[in-house]
């Protein structure tokens, strides 16, 4: 089992292995791979797909001098296990363990975090140049999915590192046709071309079929093919930005891979490779369906995946049927995504509206402004994004949606911590940025059926409005098919206090934090209000509150640093009022991988931290502590 | 004088001169441009050059049913003079008056309001795209100039509209090779060889130079070129997303352009039109240096700009010096601009360290993961960008730079209002959307001498921070040549109150709102700190200055929500402590341009706004109000 991979515990190691011997080594990494994520969960058939390249690259390059800087970093896991990190793999993704992606702080040979798409050609330029400023001439590499190609920081970086001549800078384009969705747009067209090798061979044969007009001219066909080769053949898109394109070569082929990669060392200036690869390659149930085996839970390799059996809804699946019923009802709305159909729930909705239907690719800051744009045409689009994702959309929802006070919805699936994926991929902020930005609506619903309604009301507004809800599932609320609006800026009362005065206490809670505080509320008899909005907050409701309480509470699953619990206090004071206010949320620290009960529990946002916080803040006595469900240590007192 | 101009009130009657007119109206209208921004300022270089281009766009098309989205916009003088704004130019960029940009509440000709580059595209697309969805067949045109091609939305725009096979959508190079900066880029280098037709004629003289081998062949001769223009001429970079290209073209020769369009209506499909024009055409003075007549103020069109003199030092001149002194000091200093060396001050440290002058093209992503690259490598990048256009890179530094706790200085300019560009360029988020951050540190300096020794103590953090200093001169304050670090997360007294017990206001005054707020309590006998630090907030100053005194307040010039007052009373609250807290800033709505001090006047962010409200908050007596130097009305209570 595994003979010749248990003997890598580094690629100096790997280096040391005969050429023969790396097939075999292939064959024991694919299903190590296979078999550790069956076990664990996490992205697999990514990962399938880049055994081969990996093991020629750690091969062939001098790592970790020479850099490698894997974009989106799911595909790494070949990578992680053959550099020292075979026996971590049992951890990956879970608290304390290793990460599902790059991290710099887990092994020199991770030499750029990744996650978010299309910022290894940057990353890698700047290392290119950080090293030649060093004197040093060691490679950076870009390894990148066809996928990511879409975004426009790739094209960012491709202009400005074409200038350099005499950069030994490398990307590989791992190219498998496929991101998470099938891949969309007029790129991706053209790999297809160039994989098809239509573009050579078209080339080719137009010279042969005129050359057939007068056979003789034997000196005159040498030429023109030397011509054909040199000028007229059309050069890439990749040649046009200064890259010397090579490829397209097989991915799974080391043959091909590894002396093709010992060539391109010999090679001056930016090298643009194109490496074509299978998403799950090697197992069957993944070649068949990538997009089912990208990031599976556990499972038996040798069953595969079982369907999942009902349980509760996800807010994702809330957001689909939502989405489906508010587009039969209104022929403007429009759905937008960037490169998420399947992770954002709008499967159906392409089935049933293709013509409504916008994949625009990875392309986020594209989407918001492409939403703007038919927004001004009097539809209502719907741009639904993750809330991480979001953050590459900053200044278009600014300077595009705001500013112009377009009315587009804004689903932020995804909003607070995410567990598995870690902080590279956490909502954290976007209630802090968000806020701050005129004209904005935004809406924070505590189960499933405040969500569909929230993402009506916000579906009706005459400016962009914004609906944040978290990962997973919900706590399993009845749902209202009907559509009603939820009043603009108004929170309700939950739970009222009957306490004494002099130990009220009242909690304000926004979105997911709405079930635990109302659980707190029974061991402190608290008042909890479902504030519902952040903006606009209900003032009038804090201020209520604060008259009526000796102690108030703000809880949300976002940053405490600008969050809601601010935009509260900011009410409170702009109305001249002061009371003690304990602001629960997540800590100014980045949040990593777990299981996000866990996560949740340790940042004290689950009802026995909120509890704890409370009684500790405001020394209340009497309290019979809540029981400690998850028993791990708090991140923050 | 302007005889056929003044007869222009909208397109329609444009549309109803002969062709033989318009090249006299372009001559008015050039002139009338000239003179106009002679007299109040604005953007001169790119107008001049987009005169003839804007006459054959609503001569060819039915404006405003076909929709014009001009790219940046401020190339659209021309446009808003053709479009009833004739008059409406003498109060251009001033307050009430006519933007410098296009904007939707001004004329139904200003389709999409821009300011930010490159977002036309994906405007236009979703223009078209919500037309068909209506039935409706009109153009959707595109604007954009070389310089705005950099940015990566362009990309991710291309590769989506690319696939539209039918769409009636149009994008026009405008490409006169020059953004504000000189051009960057591998992209750029494209352009120019296509600009200069070596593509086509290489490959033309290429198939001359083989046929000459074989004279007779004539009807080999026919069939090759054939191929050669169908087949073997390479496509364009836009003919590989999709797009039909189209030219070059003279954008001054209205006889080319007119024809041109015309015939671009008749073809399916999206299409690209590479026009070439010259910034500054038709002005001696301006070709010359379109750099230099790229925004100026007033200035006498007969003889030219002065130089101006002396006067204060801006923040963007502090900043300059002081990189090239840190450059000299420490080797591993790599400055980063996105296309903005003569804004961010940096045509110097060009000159004196070009091997460490790294201007990447309007790419902000880029720009700051570029830099994270560069810190991975043990350099010591400093990012300089407006505090508006970091928005574009929001993602980028949370994901790639704080999350990797990345050494990289960001050098935020125009920070707060910006006077004459309006809402568009105000930096009047960026402590909110920073702060929230972890590992951020975030220095507001309150004059030129603390904006150099931030800048250093910046650059010694072993985590990112920035510098956010304000738009124009500063105080006036002796610039010390010596680096001192500022004590991290440290600020000072500097205005003790005398005020008895009861009446003690203590104002916690962030960045340029130091000055009024000393100001402010000459009149209140208030005791005045300089923040210093956003983040860390100095929580023990805070806490001090709650403890002494009875009113607190904060100030800041950026929006109130979320923002550095927040950050005082999330400290308070963290300790407990209550305190009536005054929080100034500005307010949650966008500003439009006018004359600086006036806006912030309006704001109530001067001496006299600022003690008003806070004798009003606290209802305090016996205080003589500052004299008003500004007579406007106040837009915030």
């Amino acid at each position: 089992m595994y003979e010749l991979l248990k003997t890598i515990d580094d690629p100096v190691a790997l280096r040391q292995l005969e050429r023969r011997q790396l097939a075999p080594l292939a064959e024991e990494l694919r299903a190590f791979v296979l078999e550790s994520v069956s076990r664990t969960g996490g992205h697999l058939s990514s990962n399938l797909g880049t055994v081969e390249l990996t093991i020629a690259l750690h091969y062939v390059f001098n790592t970790p001098e020479d850099r490698i800087v894997w974009d989106v970093g799911h595909q790494s896991y070949p990578h992680k296990i053959l550099t020292g990190r075979r026996e971590g793999m049992k951890t990956l993704r879970q608290f304390d363990g290793i990460s599902g992606f790059p991290r710099r702080s887990e092994s020199v040979y991770d030499t750029f975090g990744t996650a978010h798409s299309s910022t290894s050609i940057s990353a890698a330029l700047g290392m290119a140049l950080g090293s030649k400023a060093q004197g040093k001439s060691n490679f950076s590499i870009a390894v990148i999915g066809d996928g990511a190609m879409t975004a426009g920081m790739v094209f960012e970086a491709m202009n400005n590192a074409g200038v350099y001549d005499d950069l030994p800078l490398i990307v590989i384009l791992n190219d498998n046709d496929m991101s998470i969705s099938p891949p969309v747009g007029a790129l991706n067209r053209y790999l297809a071309r160039l994989m098809s090798g239509q573009f050579y061979a078209a080339a080719k044969k137009g010279v042969e079929r005129v050359l057939s007009v007068a056979p003789p001219v034997l000196e005159l066909a040498r030429k023109l093919e030397e011509h054909a080769k040199g000028l007229m053949v059309p050069a890439t898109l990749f040649e046009e930005f200064g890259f010397n394109y090579i490829g397209p070569i097989d991915g799974h082929d080391l043959d091909s891979l590894i002396p093709t990669l010992q060539n391109i060392k010999h090679l001056k200036g930016p090298q643009f490779l194109h490496v074509v690869t299978r998403k799950g390659y090697g197992y069957k149930l993944a070649e068949a369906d990538p997009v089912l085996y990208h990031g599976p839970g556990k499972f038996n390799p040798a069953e595969g995946i079982k369907p999942s059996t009902g349980g509760k809804k996800t807010y994702t699946q809330v957001f689909g049927d939502w989405l489906c019923d508010m587009a039969a009802k209104d022929g403007r709305l429009m759905g937008i995504t960037p490169a998420m159909r399947e992770g954002s729930g709008m499967v159906e909705f392409e089935r049933r509206f293709p013509d409504r239907y916008f994949d625009v690719g990875i392309a986020e800051q594209h989407a918001v402004t492409f939403a703007g744009g038919l927004a001004t045409e009097g539809m209502k689009p719907v741009v639904a994004i993750y809330s991480t994702f979001l953050q590459r959309a900053y200044d278009q929802l600014i300077h595009d949606i705001a500013l112009q006070n377009l009315p587009v919805v804004f689903a932020l699936d995804r909003a607070g911590l995410v567990g598995a994926d870690g902080a590279t991929h956490a909502g954290a902020y976007d209630i802090a940025y968000l806020r701050c930005i005129p004209n904005m609506v935004v809406m924070t619903p505590s189960d499933e059926n405040e969500c569909r309604q929230m993402l009506y009301t916000a579906f009706l507004q005459d400016g962009p409005a914004a609906v944040r809800y978290p990962r997973g599932a919900g706590i399993g609320a009845a749902i209202a098919q009907e559509m009603t609006a939820v009043p603009l800026g108004k929170g309700e009362i939950r739970r009222t206090s009957s306490a004494p005065k002099g130990r009220r206490v009242a909690i304000m809670a926004f979105g997911s934090m709405l079930a635990p505080a109302l659980a707190a509320a029974e061991a402190l008899d608290a008042t909890v209000a479902n504030m519902r909005f952040v903006k606009p907050i209900d003032a009038e409701l804090v201020r209520r509150l604060a008259d009526e309480h000796d102690y108030l509470v703000t809880v949300e699953e976002g940053c405490i640093m600008g969050g809601a619990g601010s935009a509260c206090a900011e009410s409170l004071l702009e109305d001249g009022v002061n009371r003690p206010i304990l602001q629960l949320g997540l800590p100014d620290k980045f949040i990593d991988h777990g299981d996000p009960a866990q996560l949740l529990a340790m940042c004290g946002l689950n009802a026995a931290g909120i509890t704890e916080s409370i009684v500790a803040r405001f020394k209340l006595t009497g309290v019979k502590p809540l029981e400690k469900t998850d028993g791990v240590t708090k991140l923050v007192a």
